[in-house]
């Protein structure tokens, strides 16, 4: 079988101008980053004359199992499909982060016949954004311990300083550290930790920024931790915003590639929306919603996590609303969430499909009652998917009116998209109907209670009275407007992994409250969630090589 | 006054193309990184039918003070120089740290009317070679832990594990830190520390690899720790170096730029020669030598750090053979280096110069005399000083036969340089006749001890028992051929920053030794050297700022 890399590596790929073309944006806003890739400039773009007021599909899937469900590859696919029935269409994507590409998960270019590319740099630095990030981020941190060793002039409390610092790496021996040891010269002794870039605020702000003038204000709003008195300290007042922005002025430019099939892709922005929040930045979302009348977008793992925080986040505070959604599902993966084994997923079950849909039923539910969406089940067709199991899928997802439509884009490209395309422009032709899960004005506590209610089945709501404490505090310090960013496993409804089947009753428990200032928002993490991931036993670190002459083996 | 952000953004700049061809590169080997930055891909460079052996001239200067001597600013100032009389020439610099970048030193793109474009971008990211450097070294370090965690089926002793961690930030709180808390989960604790950037071996690795095989080869010679039975572990037995050379294979391309007056130069590899190397990539200095007839580099600090690792190092490895050297002065820190205050630096003091005029004969001595090469003295000109200085300065030379040419490049760009370029044409004309300061056979602390004497003036070398026991077990380990790698501070002859004016007597005294067996060499770490810088009381950062518009300020 061709590999991944191996289909990208062979793709023909079109001069980048004509990538622009396709989207009536202007030659003079293109960036160059190799022949393949490009920023676009934003101060040199200008709305066109005939400026599109795009509809905009989200795609989300069923919760994540280890037989893979192929969301991102729908993506692309679908933004393939719907460029082959001839319309115009930009596809937009985060970037992959640099971690598990070395460590299990792979990249995330898609893959198969619909991919994006070119795929190795997109998995590694692509343009550098997170880098920036990091560097921002990490410069930040040291001006917090260069402030303590200077003097404290702003009485910072030791005790109480919440920024940690991150790396792009997955590297569990840095979640829990202790700094500034060996003397005097080396700062003062204190408790730290790193987090994996895509956990930073600093991506959340440049994801939800509207402009660099906007970034700025953000990244000087962040609360890096508190005086003895209990006063929150910001970066503004460390003097940082400035040459956080500076490291950050081209990581705000979008990038543009194109997919096997040459569609655009704006890539931009973070992954992993069980620590973040988890979407492609607003900056690129409304600069495709202008340039392209459809425009296909994901958030990650199932419509629990990626697609609520899409609504509750990234919409609520950006006035961008999806008309329609598209939930990513397999046979293999239901049959997984039903119980059966991955060894034994090849093998028709009916039971287990039958237990297994309870997952997409109530992602079907989330995403039409409590996000207010028009959805159609996309079907990656494996060829050992049987007629019986095929028409038991269909038969349940009519119960709740929703289409079935089977994909084959991985083996086909676009055209094996291009029923789920047309169903997608039907559903996406009425104005957008999207609901928010919690209202603005509820206080923190309610709208965890909301979400975790009404999204998650969960029965009850828990956490350590210093959290419930913490969230009253910032409440009273006016921070209760707020949305919350749930950090949970992505892998059950519950907050423990394992528990594949249970869809309501439970208790959903919160460990950690961490502040936002500058991204707006406050991250509730749930028990069993780790803001920066470890290696596995064999990480995929140990088959990836090159050759003299540059060609890159083992990504995937 | 215009700063130097200020002539950089009003400069005009010349597509890429252009830059290329007076180098005779074939526009396809031209990878764009925005408008004004390209790298070279190695890969589609063929030799030019009309392939130059291009004379080489090293920039190098007296000991570095407070006063700023301009050795930057006259490398590019003399590459402009020789272009307007009429020679083929490329630059050949290294590239900016972030780090100091945002602490005190300001940027290292030159100064005035002698810099390289864009004068922001080549500071802050710039093509992300650090970054993929400290994505390379930082995943090695992941592995480590991880095998440790995963079962340490190698052995690895816990209390000898020697690869640490590097960050492009200035950040004392991380020099000397415990990794590991937290429990099982997070693996096991130990003592670990972050250095900067440039001070990775991967960074070493980089600068002398002849290819992206040689580069591989070596990184996975790395040596990452000890067993408990003293035997080394290379990062090659951790199948580490394929998954860094794949992070490296953008980093490996020199990356081409142009000054203000359009001259070609490639910015390549690392910076601080007290803490490294110090010297541009090999493959950049080849590259511009089959291009041009005249190569102009830069190695960091004075002609005792920079230019010696150059000589000892860089060229020993490689067989690049200098053919003249220019000692980059100035009027004002010679007389800092004869005692007078920063604040009387202004002021007409001939005594203060004749005493300072010690560390400028002494670096002489060394470029002519332990170096071998011919040699002149670029004198960069102030309005302050007064002739009687100037031919103070000019006597005291011709005791030595050594020309000094003023220089006002930095407010005329390179037609004040020109004088400079006709003297260095004329020193080049012959075969090098460069010298190595010590014998590959030597031992190693023979190596140290005849650098000290030769080139520091030292009477004797010292060390802890502990380090020369370690020197003569990689001794007899097989690594006694290698290079040292002196870790010192610039600013003094001896390792005591604020001895200015001693120049024989002293004892230098080794703190640490670390073997680099991917890098080739050892470094040898004297008193009061760190490979982690701090942030100053009042950073660059607070002044660094970009408005709504893009346009950064308070970068210099």
């Amino acid at each position: 079988m061709t590999s991944d890399i191996e289909i990208a590596q062979q793709a023909r790929i079109l001069p980048m101008d004509e990538i622009a073309a396709k989207l009536n944006l202007p030659a003079e806003a293109l960036e160059l980053y190799g022949a393949n890739k490009s920023k676009l400039n934003l101060h040199k773009l200008r709305l066109p004359a005939d400026a599109r007021q795009g509809r905009l599909i989200l795609v989300s899937a069923i919760s994540p199992t280890p037989a893979g469900e192929g969301k991102t590859t729908t993506t692309i696919g679908l933004g393939d499909a719907l460029q082959r029935i001839g319309k115009s269409v930009c596809i937009c994507l985060r970037e992959p982060s640099m971690g598990p590409v070395f460590g299990m998960k792979g990249g995330a270019t898609g893959g198969g016949h619909a991919q994006v590319m070119p795929m190795a740099d997109i998995n590694l630095h692509f343009t550098g954004d997170f880098a920036a990030i990091a560097a921002a981020h990490n410069l930040l941190a040291a001006l917090i311990d260069n402030h303590l060793h200077q003097g404290n002039a702003l009485g910072l409390d030791l005790r109480r300083i919440t920024w940690r610092r991150v790396l792009d790496t997955n590297d569990r021996a840095l979640r829990q550290i202790v700094v500034g040891l060996g003397g005097k010269a080396n700062g003062y002794p204190r408790e730290d930790g790193f987090d994996i870039v895509v956990a930073s605020e600093v991506m959340a702000i440049l994801c939800l920024a509207s402009s660099l003038a906007d970034l700025k204000r953000r990244l000087g709003n962040i609360v890096v931790g508190y005086r003895t008195d209990g006063q929150a300290v910001t970066a503004g007042q460390l003097q940082a915003q400035g040459a956080m922005a500076v490291l950050l002025k081209e990581a705000i430019k979008p990038n543009l590639v194109q997919t096997l099939e040459h569609t655009p892709a704006l890539i931009h922005g973070g992954p992993f929306a069980n620590i973040a929040h988890g979407c492609n930045s607003v900056v690129a979302t409304r600069l495709a919603l202008q340039h392209a009348d459809y425009v296909v977008t994901e958030a990650g793992f199932g419509a629990d996590l990626g697609a609520e925080k899409f609504i509750d986040i990234k919409c609520r505070k950006s006035g961008l609303r999806p008309h329609a959604c598209v939930i990513v599902a397999t046979i293999r993966a239901l049959k997984y969430h039903g119980g059966q084994a991955l060894s034994a997923l090849p093998q028709e079950s009916l039971s287990a499909l039958k237990q297994g849909l309870a997952n997409l039923q109530k992602h079907v539910e989330n995403v039409s009652t409590h996000y207010g969406l028009p959805c159609v089940v996309a079907l990656n067709r494996f060829s050992q998917d049987t007629e019986a199991e095929l028409a038991l899928v269909q038969a349940c997802m009519a119960e709740q009116g929703v289409k079935v439509v089977l994909c084959t884009h991985w083996a086909d490209g676009g055209a094996g998209a291009e029923m789920l395309a047309h169903e997608v422009v039907r559903l996406a032709a009425a104005e957008s109907t999207m609901r928010l899960v919690y209202a603005d004005e509820d206080t923190l506590w309610e709208k965890l209670r909301k979400l975790a209610t009404a999204v998650y089945g969960a029965a009850d709501i828990a956490a350590p009275a210093q959290v419930k404490a913490q969230l009253q505090a910032w409440q009273d310090a006016g921070y209760g407007h707020y949305p919350i960013c749930v950090a949970k496993t992505p892998y059950s409804f519950t907050t423990d992994a394992a528990q594949r089947g249970v869809l309501a009753g439970h208790t959903l428990t919160v460990r950690e409250a961490r502040l936002c200032a500058g991204a707006e928002f406050i991250v509730l993490i749930c028990d069993g969630v780790n803001t920066m991931p470890g290696l596995p036993a064999e990480p995929a670190a140990h088959r990836i090589d090159i050759d003299d002459q540059g060609n890159v083996s083992g990504l995937s």
